[in-house]
């Protein structure tokens, strides 16, 4: 069973100091390797879609962020660790050069996992010097804040991406120990007004967050209620065998061809019997009670038609997150899987658990201005297309969330950890 | 040269009356006739992508429309034309039945032309005499005018689809002769300073407008400017100039994996020396003082982000057009082919000419209803992955077109009349 | 219903004389118009998948070929009927020059069938004078029987390819009236032996035949029986009906690929039920008695381990036909649909009906040289991945076969007129 | 760098006695670990197309083969080490049950190369014990036997597959170190006249042979001359030189298409500059007198047209191995590539080097019977688009190979170490 990473909270201030900003450096880097721990050299390698990418890639993508945005810039006469690994680990920087195609990532057998630790070790001592040396300085450390966050973001991708690649294999290995939900009584369901008005979304202040969570802006939110807690496995199957998956009349276009290209006819994982789906844990019982996941935008959609109401806005699920609690349904909990809603608050689960898909299109927030330089491609050129979803998972680490986190998949994506919580216009 | 259409103006309110009521059915249908008047049989029966259909293709569904969703609902005993025809030309109601795959549309060399100018004889008479005795019943008029403007929608796909299909052809054949521009003084490019505040949108009153338009809401428009007259060629070609299509930094992800696996370096239709482009007039000199039109989204989105400027909104546009001008650039001119923007207006060419893309993506107007029965999915099942476009173009009945009105194609879709209108924010 | 093609036989000897040749070239020139009769302009622009092209492009390449090969070699200061016509026409001789490619013949709607007609006009009249004025010169009259013949091989492709458009279209249209079979009495399978030994096959002496036919060698023909007759409808269902689709150890791994990609569970054309079949004449019921056709190589070869037999090499077939009777199973007798085999000979239908698929890979004859130029072109380099067909079909003019004619095609075609006749080996 | 497999002789008779068959067993298992030795366990996971397969598959499914093969058949109550391995490892045995994908084989990270040692230990154990029970019953033997040279192929399949997986990663790894060959004298390319006549070709005897090359039958083999070596790198430069690829006349028609989709412009493996190529010692300069390899059957056809040559047929190479020297440029040698052909032989290098390509394609002799059962899938159900290659290479184990050996592959295949050796008719 695989060590449940460490809490870490790296960043709730761009000004750390360079004490603490060593510390977050080294617990976060760390966090990445317990992930990696449980698995073998082997599982480290594939790559099971175009989507996803193997662990050692993220280990070393996540090393290589911190030498070429931080390391080159910074240190004087640095010399790469390695002539052809910019090449290799640079993920989507076009404007950093050429690099490795994406889908071609599972090709790659070298550097090794050994090879690969030795490059992470050199980094980190030369990053550990580096904010002994220069952690005060505030851009400095706001960018290596920055290359943490990122960290995180692939930590996520690490178990969604294992799952991925686990779940190909016939033999359905498991990455850890399967550890028990405890009993709860599940709340029925049910819809809770929420305030309306002109009212204020996005970031602001000196905490960290990504660019494209600001600026903090007005928006019209229209009366609505949002559902007490997210939509359960229970639930679900019973979308699924009031012939959820075969009435056109309840999908969108796009969502209907793609069902029909993909042959999809239960969330992805879920066993054929609807009795059990694939885990970390290896194959295991569908609970009922636990929040549905892994399902797409579409089918998020079309539960929502036929459940007689719709997805949160973005902005709903914000302003509801603003006063949540975090709870302790995320990552460093080590059961990668997430857990039944429980608590007394009048909205459950709004964080950790499952992502919570939205009908919020992805795209810039009024005044937006990406980061300068190639950190500029980090999050405003994937502003199409995509769908954001809000909360976190069972697969994020706790410190790496917040009210106005926004993250952001392709509607028909359903590798991640990602549910539904139902909304509806209130007249 | 083909008959320009007669400027039809079938339903400005739901409420014509009888007589009026047969006159707009009959001058609508006319109107499909002219635009395939000029083409062979054989230019009517080719598909050249998944995206166009054959001109008889749209002949035939728009028929159908009358006849599944009119005729077999209000006609006892309503005998179809063909036992075949549902089936062929149902477009995408799922919720009425099988239908003929789109890609294959190509493939039907029967019905013949002749044969489906008898469907539609046959169907008009059918219209035509239900139309004298229950013309004045509100919904059945409704559904009617519905009817006229989903032909409407189809003229302009003949225009644009033949013009693909034309296209393909090495021999490069014309649909029309050429017609000179008129002569006029361009005005240089500037930004005019729009009201904001917290605005009204959508459509309300009983004239016609599609479900997609409701309900008028009010949105927080922002301060802003938008540009006085669309993007002309020459404009255009000085982004191409500037390396427009091998720069990433100015594409947004999706658009520069589309430019790179399609090859894209320059509007379509153009041709490689930029001096000419395909028009339904055969190739013809590329007039710089004209709008730019047949880019993509990204394009648009790329040339604005160039220009130091955004592409508007929705929002925005509508705003804009309220008092506008509707001008005379339509399919109604024969000309099939934007027209250089002239006039005095502050914003000039806000109508016809090229649909403006804006950077909204295509969702749900908060409260949207969709209509009853099959007809749900005329439009609402569209709401994502597709971007607003805002004002008609050379290929729109200028009767169909109107301030609140919505149009909606994918990101990479070039095959329209589309070009670019610049906006930017004020501080 | 057509007018069936006139039987001409052009070309026994390369030596024909000007008025002879005249009268050849006016017959076989006018029975390709003759098939095409039947069909509506929309029928001969639709091309149903990249194997198969336009019926008008099919009678505009054969006319191209007398352009291109014969007038302007020989007639001084030759101007083309239309400078882009050697573009669009060229099928695949990559030496003279670009083509347009295959896939995309179907995007052609110009130019029109009556412009094309026009063209085949010119192009016979200009034919016809230099017949006249040297048609008694070897070489010359050599390259105008070849251009014939070739224009007998697109008659065979004509119906082939306008039956599989045909087919593709949901109301099932048909070409002709049905024609009955004569009632006949079955002769039971049996197989007859033959002559073994060191024998000679291949062309040889004066009268037309293609180069792949030459040169004349001697063969190691094992001792072997051939079967009566080909295999039926009848005895084809009972592979059907014994698993023959799903049974792996039948197949050869290529075609149990192939099956299980494109979904094979009956030949080509047969109905679900396997009562009745697609014909030129529409869906008609399924005679048992019939030559089984329209299967592939490998559903003949996996017929062939199912029926404990083996299908004959070409050497053998040629052996038997030498002194076969042609019969009347052929496209000249108007009924575009295999016969039943009649008669009284011990091999019945060796000519004509199906082609027999052997089970020889197409590869050149020892010492085989192509012809000189670009019509080297015509058959040496389609010698890999083909299979030989032998004896010819109900699609083929009679005037065209010969004991020595080598057809070959890829081993997953179908849409030709392929049957089975099996083969053994005497111990 | 690896250890060369030693060079073990395994089964020159089916009858070797229990002792020498467990000596060869033993070593032809050990000489598989050996070409796996130098790999990392992420070497041995990746796939780098769908026709290779990873390491440490080939090691799984040779093990597999004896298990399924012999151990399942023939030790009582026998369990199967894994349930799952039978599903993985199963090659292409339909009639074994079903299988994994061939294209999913690099997403197994499980069983992990530990495990599979494991495996192999654990069979290698019951099978020493059944040899020593009842190795000397002539079926058990021989079917051990098979089981032996089944390995020996896969053997050479690891070291091909591997080549191809290290040449995808930009840092072009080596496998071993490199090894200079030695300085020779590089023969004039002679054309060597050889008998013709009715003469035997096939397998006949005892001693072990596949079951495609039987039976012995007579061949009719024209006069002829075969080249006295292997086409070089330096002759096939020449032959790019002179537009050997931009040529179509030179080419096949399947071999053009090929070359266009593919983007062919030289052999596999070497660098745009012609200098030098990727080898098993990673990037090493091009020797222009060593045998030129991993060209396609395609390629191979297109330079003997281009030299006015033709390749030699399989017979032709069969009667001219028959009295030649092995040589030692196998895969034993430990050098992974040709080397140059040396010798005073007036044919040099009929064996080991390079696979040389025929132009026949892979039939069934006449009379030919696959084996009984599940292992009559090994050869002959591949008989259809192949070509048959002779003489072996430097992947070859030598003792794998004889005079009769028939290797085949796709016309497209290019990943083997397969080269060119010309013909030439004699009048």
């Amino acid at each position: 069973m695989p060590t449940a990473p460490t809490a870490a909270a790296p960043e709730k201030r761009a000004m750390l100091g360079p004490t603490t900003l060593a510390r977050h450096f080294a617990q976060v880097r760390a966090a990445s390797l317990a992930l990696a721990a449980p698995l073998a050299a082997e599982d480290q390698v594939i790559q099971s879609m175009p989507d996803a990418s193997p662990t050692k890639w993220h280990l070393a993508h996540t090393t290589w962020f911190f030498e070429s945005f931080v390391l080159e810039q910074n240190v004087p006469d640095y010399t790469p660790h390695h002539p052809g690994f910019a090449y290799l680990f640079n993920s989507y920087y076009n404007t950093k050069g050429q690099m490795h195609r994406r889908p071609l990532r599972g090709l790659l057998s070298r550097p090794t996992v050994d090879e690969l630790r030795a490059y992470r070790d050199d980094i980190d001592a030369h990053m550990l010097r580096l904010i002994e040396q220069r952690g005060d300085e505030p851009q400095l450390a706001a960018l290596i804040v920055l290359g943490l966050n990122h960290e995180q973001q692939h930590q996520e991708l690490i178990v969604t991406d294992i799952k991925h690649a686990l779940a190909q294999n016939p033999l359905q290995p498991a990455y850890r120990e399967p550890i028990a939900d405890a009993p709860t009584t599940l709340h029925p369901l049910e819809f809770v007004a929420q305030p309306d008005g002109i009212l204020p979304i996005g970031h602001a202040g000196d905490d960290f967050a990504f660019d494209n969570e600001t600026p903090q802006h007005q928006v019209l939110i229209r009366p609505h209620a949002l559902a007490n807690r997210p939509i359960t496995n229970g639930e679900y199957k019973a979308f699924v065998a009031d012939d959820g998956y075969t009435r056109a009349d309840l999908w969108l276009s796009d969502g209907w061809s793609t069902l029909n290209e993909r042959h999809w006819q239960r969330p992805l994982y879920w066993h054929e019997s609807l009795d059990t789906s694939f885990t970390l844990a290896g194959p295991q019982p569908l609970d009922d009670d636990a929040p549905v996941c892994h399902v797409s935008f579409y089918e998020a959609d079309a539960f929502a038609r036929w459940a007689g109401a719709r997805l949160a806005s973005e902005a709903e699920l914000e302003r509801a997150a603003l006063n949540a609690d975090l709870g302790d349904d995320w990552v460093d909990n080590g059961r990668f899987h997430p857990s039944r809603s429980t608590g007394d608050a009048p909205l459950q689960h709004l964080y950790g658990g499952v992502w919570d898909w939205t009908h919020s299109p992805y795209s810039a927030y009024p005044g937006f201005t990406p980061l300068a330089g190639s950190l500029g491609e980090y999050n405003g050129k994937f502003m199409c297309n995509q769908v954001v979803l809000r909360g976190g998972s069972c697969a994020t680490p706790r410190s790496h969330i917040r009210a106005t986190y926004r993250n952001f998949f392709y509607p028909h994506s359903r590798w991640q950890f990602t549910g539904i919580r139902l909304a509806k216009d209130i007249a």
